[in-house]
């Protein structure tokens, strides 16, 4: 018998958390996972020669972003996106989706200011049961995505692990808007199964799990989705404006989820959270913000977080962690970074984007010898 | 007998040019050398792990820049320079004069255009026999240079040359204001060796040649360093406005440099200049010319410049330089350079300026060969 896609390596007796091991055509994913984003196909601040060296097993990339430039088809004549970005571990892209109806609506916040009313600058020209027009934020040209040509241009990107479009709504959209967007993100998906299905050569395709809040269209979803050939769930849509909002939510859902399949949770990586969604079977997380807090000059410790620009670290001359292993705190002095952030050196944001993604890689792999002693 | 501080290695019988040693504390540095520019103690975009991957032999780092921020004190803290910046090869300091000095004029260009009568935005609050007194770019707050001070600022950072201060003039200073800066200028560096030299430590000070255009003034400046125990000469003060200019003022000058001294020319480093200053005697060169060309997408080659973000290189799927040994050539395409460029990653001006100092270590190791060779 084959190795099957998603392995459970221990499954804790202390809560719903799981070890396993994702098995791909760039390797093997330990999980539960840290998923760092490389946008544009590049970590911000932080080289691929670089990024090899940390110990990444699933990096993200965004389909938007790459269609709109280099263009998928430069990226499939490079050979695909490992080998264009010169990383041969496994990749995870989205449908481009997100990032098409997040710019039509602006973020939570904006919404939470304009009740979702105003749109703000809307790129998207229009949505029909085909898909969305936009606008390219690079050119304005149109740009017409479909469940097809996102599905088409993942396979092209070529990254192990591939998402269907989905339709986003604003948060504070009504109960029958949101079941009527439901029901066309569940035929979305399957038109980007049936595609994916037609030439899966090496990939895996996620199914993405929308309902916002309502626990019944999440069931429903679920179950839609566990009723599909879809290789795993990836949790999208609305998480609610707090922790607790998406806890609760995941509390509730991920029952109705096969166990069997891999679940990730979309956007979702700072810490706290995920102290409180791996107790509850999530297995991936990815999300900007380890990275984004780096460039702020915030430094991940246990513990906590460091504010390296603050005047205390200007004759800091010890590491930032003395017992990480990273090229940051190996080579280099709290001090050394707090100056470099001071004199606006660029390379402040590689040195911390270094040490805070390694930070996460062994907190996850804490996490995972936690949950095989029971601890978790 | 021990090793000179400078060894000629081979006089060319075609040229002034010559191969020599520089033996330091922190190593060997092989002339004619290019001296790659880490203003605030960090080369631009690319971290030290990584610049100490170059071949770098010499760096150069501004004393204005760190005296200013994190302080002469805290580098000295922190064990010097070479252990603050996490480098153990050589590395040079100037005074602090130029900065302090240009900033009050502004620079060639600006001057050609207001006719170096305005003073824009002047830092410099007063210039006396003792030194300048100006405002920190910083916070505004008045720092006072002296010939002593800068020594002591230079002694506490703790590079293996240091430069002693000396009086800029505008471009378009008249013949009498340029000789009796000069005599300034000499004093401040006479103050200054003798402050060096009541605590030599492992550095060595290399003496300005000042003079401008004016060859009885840069022989005489010449005479006067040579008289002194200067361990080396700094070719600075106004080069002109071309490179014609230079060269012809370096052409009357050179003879009148002890032979035994390695000559450096301050803030040269194009192509162009060292094809013509090599061959004339020079030994090193700094300049952030290679680095910001990178930054600029100008990556070197031989022959020319390649500008990545030209849309020819959407598609070209080939290093950028298939002989060259650099990180970003053995590792990424230059359509994912060109990408990154388009993209606007900072990681585009990282591996740009990675080929761009490391093509400047080799053309310079081609240049002594070739010297070794009396080709040049």
């Amino acid at each position: 018998m084959s190795t099957p896609f998603f392995e459970l390596i221990h499954q804790s007796k202390k809560s719903k958390a799981r070890v396993g091991r994702i098995h791909t055509a760039h390797g093997v994913i330990d999980t539960p996972t840290f998923v760092p984003v490389a946008t544009n196909g590049a970590l911000k601040s932080v080289d691929m020669v670089h990024a090899n060296d940390l110990g990444i097993d699933l990096m993200f990339a965004n389909t938007y972003h790459l269609i709109l430039h280099p263009g998928a088809d430069v990226v499939a004549a490079a050979g695909g996106i490992h080998s264009f970005i010169g990383r041969d571990r496994p990749m995870i892209t989205d449908s481009g989706g997100f990032q098409v109806f997040s710019l039509m609506y602006g973020g939570v916040t904006q919404e939470l200011k304009s009740s979702g009313k105003k749109q703000i600058k809307s790129s998207v020209l229009s949505v029909t049961e085909e898909g969305v027009l936009f606008r390219s934020y690079r050119d304005g040209s149109p740009v017409f995505l479909t469940p097809e040509s996102s599905v088409q241009a993942q396979k092209q990107i070529g990254a192990d692990i591939i998402i269907p479009l989905d339709e986003l709504l604003p948060f504070h959209a009504t109960s029958s808007k949101m079941r009527s967007s439901l029901d066309r993100t569940h035929r979305w998906e399957e038109r980007s199964l049936n595609e994916h299905l037609r030439n899966p050569l090496y990939q895996k395709m996620y199914g993405v799990v929308h309902g916002g809040l309502d626990r019944g269209l999440r069931a429903l979803s679920a179950r839609f989705l566990t009723e599909h050939a879809f290789d795993g769930y990836a949790i999208g849509g609305s998480l609610g404006t707090c922790s607790d909002d998406m806890v609760a939510m995941l509390v509730d859902l991920m029952p109705h989820l096969d166990p069997a399949r891999p679940r990730h949770l979309l956007g979702i990586g700072d810490l706290c959270s995920l102290e409180s969604c791996i107790p509850l079977g999530i297995d991936s997380f990815d999300s900007a913000h380890p990275t984004k807090c780096a460039r702020h000059g915030l430094l991940l410790v246990d513990g906590g977080c460091i504010k390296i620009k603050q005047a205390q670290y200007k004759n800091a001359h010890v590491p930032v962690d003395s017992e990480c292993d990273c090229m940051l705190c190996k080579n280099f002095s709290a001090a050394y970074l707090h100056h470099l952030f001071k004199a606006h050196e660029a390379t402040a944001h590689t040195l911390a984007s270094i040490h805070n993604i390694r930070y996460m890689v062994k907190y996850m792999a804490r996490m995972r010898s936690a949950i095989m002693r029971d601890e978790i």
